[in-house]
């Protein structure tokens, strides 16, 4: 720590009113970058179990867009998009699982039992944990589908255990049907099904930013309306739309507070749940006044 | 039940007392076959809901050879064996990994699902259930291991939540890296570990034949010292010795009785566990007299 | 079990499903007959052992009519029956309770105990269980009783603990003053007050019939008001009205099913509770449809 | 209490620290007359029921002797008595079950139940709790048999909660068949292995006497060595004998103190647990010096 | 206890029954005179201990006038009293915690710990259990408080490990300040919070008396309105009256009874609890007719 | 924390790591200082209340000489002081037993309450927490005495049920006489009855130093040989040896590690347990290598 004692004691007193404060709360973490690329994962694996041993009871849930479309091509099966979301036939579908089950996921359990934490890897559809239908925007996707029901025992069975969940975002569509689900908003059914207190969501930018006269402004807290408002305004635009979405739909399950930070940062994930001042945009409802 | 009562009468006093019996005990089933050429599985998904149902402690090990082969085809990678064992290169290895624990395991749990049962799957590097080294036997089939440590709490924590896991034989190598694990040795090791009561090798013949001058007979008991003569003999050959071999091993390690059974016979698996001829070839130590 | 393994397996499912369905369930069974005259017992006491030990909780309650008349004999004393029932002077009282307190029930517990388990006899006076009132039904049959009320207790501490009670049909009447009870409504009783899921009554027929032109009918499932229905017309009459009404009683108390089977049946207790088709007759509720 | 409450206080005082030190501690008394000759009885049921209240394990064990003299000669059977030991042919021992199992344990139950308490019957036979082998002292006596094994469990279970035992001093012999054991001895071989602190045995003298020139001396106390040589000197004789060597086996067994005290004294149990004098004969060992 | 053991029995039934009745329950004593003064302590340290053994739950409570009058003394501190309350400026109160939770409260958990119980010392500080604000009778008293709330989980953790808390009546005010409390109403406020059964007041005469023609008279038993009215009426006068209307406090919060005894009786709390007659005057509510 | 996230996510990194490591460990804390000064407390109170929050279990130890010396000055009374050792006659006894148990104990109590934790006040009379016999060094120093016996329940209990155990140093001598305790050696005794991990010693300077040609140099670890001959060279002297002694027999006792730190140091206590490097001196065994 800095090399004034009296900084760092002030600074540890406030990292302990925090550790206080999570101790027993479960935090969602989402994570959807490239897992082989292990730099974008910085410490992420590493604060988890720092996390655990603190107290907290983190549980991770994962994408892994990049590492599918790279088994797809080497299978020479092209892929066609619509507004972002992968059409998906049976044949995709079957890499999918096959990479987010039994690739991306492994690696994350690996990477975090290597940094000593103990992790089990689960797909939405072990012990059904995420019951999933058909999303129907109008045309075809495919098995792209959404949340329609969370069991989140088995969670919570590992939880109490002591073990580290680490969740891929597949669903278990009716007859047993495997769904493609999008990570981000996969994390916010979760995490409002266990009654989560945070929602924490990994990207490659470090929050919301602001366009002002003296340059980007990074917004360190927002209420839900604030941020809505971004939206309508395109202040938050293309690929953050489904994450600031995700985190909405967090807070009204339920969720005490919804964050969105960089993934790179060395423990950026402590820094923002272990400091007054954090690092990325935390959305949160404006509390009553008592 | 068959027309007559009486007969009925007496079978439901023999499979009750069975009951009695196995509540309670854990039973590793290992089953290797094709998972997608569904009529090899029979009854499998729904005899292990029933086993649950009723009290025992049901633990399915999983391979998935076929299908790994078919992916790897697809993928242009040809395959080459020494002595039945893939020579496994790090690119092997990926495939067999997320074959396994993406397809094979996510597809068995689906079908325990639609059984009734709620399912976990579960391969040998979550929570580092299945530690393991190179297989080193002369020759370098590079990432080929053999179980060094099994660590079973995650198992038994799932089976305590009433969780049927599901287990792919994959090993957690130093560092991290994975291991192509046989699953009938997976299965012994993870027995012993859990001192489960028995372990069931299902297979594609109906158990251990001896040829007598009547024909062909079906050996229901053996001791263990039996089967060993009967691998010297040449009488076990082939493919059935690493099953026989993985009983043995168990058997070694504190397990009351290892069983071959033919998988496609309906309800094979409670046939086997619930009367007292059974259907295959059970191997266990003739207990001192008292 | 019978020689086809196909048709073997099948019934082990279906066995299997019933004893996970009883699990846990509480199973009144009523047996009147005689006791000395042991084939009449059948293999009762080997099939309520085999129950508890597939997690059944099963409770005898019983009879004891021509023991009783024996020892009045012997005493040189004559019965009068008023429509069935006999009229019971105390000293009368004094025989009825030594034979059903001290005999009958403690021969039942020494049966139980052969076939391996652990009984406990126990009257309707003990811990008070089956607090009594006079029958008064226009004439005054002295000290016939019938239940006033309930108190459970002893019998599922018992259960809790292991152990199969055998219950006398005795009341505790007023200040202590001993009743006859009639044992099938004490049966029937004792299953609302234990929120039993069944009362099985055991009788010297297998169940209710029906004659047809084309011969004497069984039959296997009835409503609670084609049973009241099969009163009014005479088809059930004599010994088997009490009976059936007790089933009527146990049913409008909340049991869910009630059976009226041969006791003389081997292992007929089974072959009712744990096959679809079963041996004798079952008075349910038609379920509402979903 | 009397007049002065300076008195009252020091007594009160004194019956608490007993009753601190009796709490959970079991005692096991014995009651051997006649129950409906009830005079005799005296407050027995009353004090049973106010010691458990305070926290004691009374557990009341019983014989029967004039009652199935009474009936045995209703039936006209006579008895033929060897050394004070009833000759009990088959015929007999159903009578001897009849009325201890069935008329003098139910009638105690029902005292006990009247003065508030809730107690249960059991016989020797119910959970095998009293395993007897034949007596063989030369003669043959037929059904009169010894303590071979006790097994405690059920009457913990009671105890646990809070039911009142009472035990019929019957055997379990081999096969089931019944056993006519000595009430004092079948309460010292349970008071040892229900670990008791105390046996009481209740009779009709108000302890043991010796004569001395001043005249008949209360002895209120007893080394077992004491006790021994007041047999050799036939101070101790004929009906006092095994109650005596009742106590003696109780102490040898790990008992800490075994009493013999007037049954019609009333409230003389209470008088002999709470008070430092007491009113009967203690038989203790004498501790060793610190 | 006396002689005869008639008698003696009848007053041991008594006293086990009131035994019975006061397990587990709660009950305040109040003890407010001078400590080093020994004698006037009598029996209470071994009473307290006693009742702690038989089951019941006590706690102490205490104040302790004289010794903080004459440490006031020899720091030549002089005290101004209004109504009989001690004006309590700042040095004053440091004093008076000093004697109170210093002095006092210590020397009572030495002598309860020589008659064999494990005592703990509290005030109404420690874990803030007596919240108090100032006491605002129209003159300023200084720090003389009322009790606010009280928070008495400290006193049932240390009652359910077996200690027993005597607690000095401090109290706990804004900011940490300390307040003096009157211990009668500090003993009343934490019976109610405590949900008691009793509170005991002792003091130095025997209960409440009223002249008659034929004498002064004790009376043992009043209604909270006859006892308002003896207030009224002038026959409850002076010191008397805080503590008869901290019992009449103690009964509208809910306490079942509460009394009014000479501290001076040996045992007096144990025959006041133990015995029909008691020794003091007991304010009870009416219970209404069954 | 410090301006850049860079070294603040790795303080907090390693900050997390003692939090992991500590919790649900005991540290015991001795302070001495005055507390009517309470900028010698510094932090204290806080950082207690902080270390419980993160899951320690923090215990604190307190003398409170300077006090003491003020009552008795306004008493009149003179003390003497033998080897830096207070004569104790008996009234100063009552004077020290009051400072510490009423005044200084219970102001801790409040500092802490204010500062958002539930601190307990006992003295080791409570429960006979710390028992004593007199110190004999040769000269008769009164009622000065050493620690004989810890009974740590108590404290236990209250840790157990989430409070702040404060504890005065007086000790409990035979037949209750009150001792005067060196608060150094009570926590030493306490830690090591508690198995506390740490024992952690407030001074009013930061630690032992050496002298160096460079300066004065503060030793931040030391084996206890190293500590021992510090004391034998004079590098450790006068007050500082009655600390380093208490560290060492803590140590001797199985206490993991004893620190002594400066006391007004903001926060030091937690920059000592949460950091690497620590602010004072760390005195703990040198492990066996590997």
């Amino acid at each position: 720590m800095a090399t004034l004692p009296h900084h760092l004691g002030r600074s540890l007193a406030e990292a302990l009113r925090y550790v206080a404060a999570w101790k027993g709360r479960t935090v969602v973490v989402k994570f959807g970058g490239s897992v082989l690329d292990s730099p974008s994962l910085g410490t992420l694996p590493q604060d988890l179990v720092l996390l655990q041993q603190a107290g907290v009871r983190p549980v991770l849930v994962h994408g892994g867009g990049p590492e599918i479309t790279r088994l797809l091509e080497r299978l020479g099966k092209t892929t066609r998009f619509v507004n972002g979301l992968r059409v998906t036939d049976e044949e995709t579908m079957e890499v999918v699982e096959m990479v987010l089950a039994g690739r991306v996921n492994k690696h994350l359990v690996t990477l975090i039992h290597r940094a000593g934490g103990r992790a089990v890897g689960l797909s939405g559809k072990d012990a059904a944990l995420l019951r999933a239908r058909k999303h129907a925007p109008g045309v075809d996707l495919g098995l792209v589908g959404e949340v329609a029901h969370v069991e989140p025992k088995v969670v919570e069975v590992l939880l109490d255990a002591g073990y580290l969940p680490v969740v891929a975002s597949l669903g278990f569509g009716p007859d047993g049907v495997s769904f493609n689900l999008n990570a981000d908003s996969a994390a916010a059914a979760l995490a409002v099904a266990l009654r989560a207190d945070k929602l924490i969501v990994l990207t490659d930018v470090e929050g919301i930013y602001r366009e002002t006269p003296q340059g980007r402004e990074l917004l360190s807290e927002l209420t839900p309306e604030a941020a809505r408002t971004l939206i309508t305004e395109g202040v938050v635009s293309r690929g953050m739309i489904p994450k600031v979405e995700a985190c909405l739909a967090a807070l009204e399950g339920g969720v005490r507070s919804a964050h969105i930070i960089g993934g790179e940062i060395p423990h950026g994930l402590l820094v923002e749940l272990f400091t007054d001042t954090g690092i990325g945009t935390m959305i949160r409802k404006r509390e009553p006044e008592a």
